[in-house]
């Protein structure tokens, strides 16, 4: 059975990675050249590690030792039946809007090429209804016997390889039987139980509210950390304490919420209601959340003023040291960083910003190349994610 | 040592009957008579069971043994060095005014009556900073060595014996010798662990955030339960399957949210922020969340008056049976029950409302005796709580 995995990002390739290590044979696609080259010479800035080894280091092990093969090409697909594994995700821009062409484009090139036996799984956060709304009708046009399940990756970005293993699967299939090879074919490659939902518009909004739930959860933290600070009462004993009853789970407070998966979750289940026709639904609790994510490092920018000008310093003459860029502790992921956001707001109050990070890699004009650079004459170090080095 | 229960409430009462249990003395302490009368003829209506026995003729039992003394007296304390049990609340109306004179009064009471090795824990959810405002002063002005510790209660109403003896307990000291003299104490009657707060502020805080915490949690699914019927998606399904996530855990839909506590959390942290003069903390997500489950019932009034829209009945003319009056599943407590509110609002839009509970005792003139009572000829059946017999 020949496993393709189309999209290498930050799930894409775990996932090819994984595949292979069970002892599949897999076909990475990814239509960006520069992911290709970077996988094959070893240099992909993913921050996961399989038994210690770096993600870029063991693709190109499962490369040279044949058992995964990385192309950007979906044009020649010869080996059936396939199991597709579709990890390309929705585009959205800064300001949210969401481009779901990517989607299209990967249906335009596979749909065509499809046997009779082939499996394709989505696994990738969707939009509630894009299965069944641009999925589904090409694949019944095709009129063969092709299967389809939809399964949400809800892995933590530097946890895949322990995560993809065990974290339980939520799946539908576009049928019994397509449900039951995309099960099939998961058992064969981990120890994940798997739980079947319903249909794939409800697998497809489960993720979306797991999202959701998380981003409220952060909300909630990061508005308990301000009241403590107010009440002059320690954030952290409040939160550890509190966590000690069975039934309270408070996260940790932060810089604000990043990455691709949480800041775009709201407007997914957004869209998917207006395409319902249902624009009365009041989603109050998850705005404000959301806003108050949104509004963070502003937040975290007015702190720093704050704490400047208790010692007689201005914005417009200190310099601030920013440690950790990505979006959160231990991640390579600068998608939606609230550090970056940070530095931005500081360099147009008229900061000077320097910013260190070992891990994501040098991509933003005010980054240095060291931790001592970073902090040496800062007038202020704000740490933003824990990175191994900082 | 003798110990006194002050308070035989829902908190007091259950602590009053384990404590007992455990082999100490305790005389048990409530200035209402009706209450004193029902606890010693065995009809106090709180659902609470121990080893299969009702709480009230558990709390006869232990008075016809000699273990359980109660009083409405307070006034006659001759037994030290004592360790007195403070579970009186404050006062909150309907309209969430608080009044903490039940606090002061027992001050007022005890403290001319203590002697030197006295030791009082405040067992109840307090507005944050009232014991360093309202009891040290006193205490101190005593000139003797009593011990002073604080530790909120967080065991769920029915499930009070269980809970109190493995809950985790958050306590903190008035200092070092008054939280090692209260420790000693628990120790001494249950197997919960104790984990020590840096100061009494602290861990008032704790409970309230503990408190508003699940208040925002219970915001957050029923909103989630709005969007998944506006989607045609089974609520349930979306939910349990979102929770076999190993980081998500979102509770279950509901019609409100009642009980003393939750409903109570945000206005005591208020009052605090207010005293410390923070008028511009922002609260935005609590808030919204609290409105949320204060409109909540109103929600289901909608909900009601559609569904029989939907069959072309009117409230006006329909008979609606309410099942489950207190303020949730397998509970006696009816304060703040968001089924009292239903059944209040639906009469006001000239509804004809019965309603039906096994366990809250009669206390509402829209009540009747049976379930089939309840039932017969009703237009709609609203199950507001899941008590036994229902």
């Amino acid at each position: 059975m020949q496993v393709y995995v189309i999209g290498l990002g930050h799930i894409g390739l775990p996932m090819a990675c994984f595949i292979a290590i069970s002892g599949k044979q897999v076909i990475g696609i990814d239509n960006n050249p520069q992911v290709i080259k970077a996988v094959k010479n070893g240099s992909i800035n993913i921050y996961e590690h399989y038994n210690g080894l770096h993600i870029s280091k063991l693709a190109k092990k499962l490369i040279d030792q044949g058992k995964l093969t990385v192309t950007k090409n979906l044009r020649t697909i010869d080996q059936h039946p396939g199991v597709f594994i579709v990890s390309v995700g929705i585009k959205s821009s800064d300001d949210f809007k969401q481009d779901i062409s990517p989607i299209k484009e990967v249906m335009d090139t596979l749909v065509p090429q499809l046997k009779p036996g082939d499996l394709i799984i989505f696994r990738t956060t969707l939009i509630p209804g894009t299965i069944d709304e641009h999925v589904i009708p090409r694949l019944e046009s095709l009129n063969i016997p092709v299967y389809l399940a939809y399964c949400p990756e809800t892995m933590a970005e530097t946890q895949a390889f322990q995560e993809l293993n065990n974290n339980p699967i939520v799946m539908a299939g576009k049928d019994e039987e397509s449900f039951a090879k995309a099960k099939e074919f998961f058992n064969s490659i981990s120890d994940a139980p798997i739980h079947k939902a319903s249909n794939i518009k409800t697998a497809e909004l489960i993720k979306v509210v797991q999202n959701i739930s998380r981003d409220v959860e952060i909300a909630l933290v990061n508005e308990i950390s301000v009241v403590a600070e107010a009440l002059k009462v320690d954030t952290y004993e409040v939160l550890n304490l509190s966590n000690t009853h069975p039934r309270v789970k408070l996260l940790q407070p932060g810089p604000g919420v990043g990455g691709y998966c949480l800041p775009n979750a709201l407007v997914y289940l957004k869209h998917t209601l207006l395409k319902g026709k249902n624009t009365d639904i009041p989603l109050s609790l998850m705005e404000v959340a959301r806003k108050s994510n949104l509004d963070r490092p502003k937040k975290i920018v007015a702190l720093i003023e704050q704490a400047l000008k208790d010692v007689n310093k201005t914005l417009e003459k200190s310099c601030i040291a920013i440690l950790g860029l990505a979006m959160k502790d231990n991640c390579a992921d600068c998608r939606y960083s609230p550090a970056i956001d940070i530095a931005k707001m500081l360099t147009e109050k008229g900061a000077k910003v320097k910013g260190f990070d070992p891990v994501v890699g040098k991509k933003f004009p005010f980054q240095v190349d060291t931790l001592q650079e970073c902090i040496v004459n800062s007038d202020c170090i704000l740490i933003t994610a824990v990175q191994p080095g900082i």
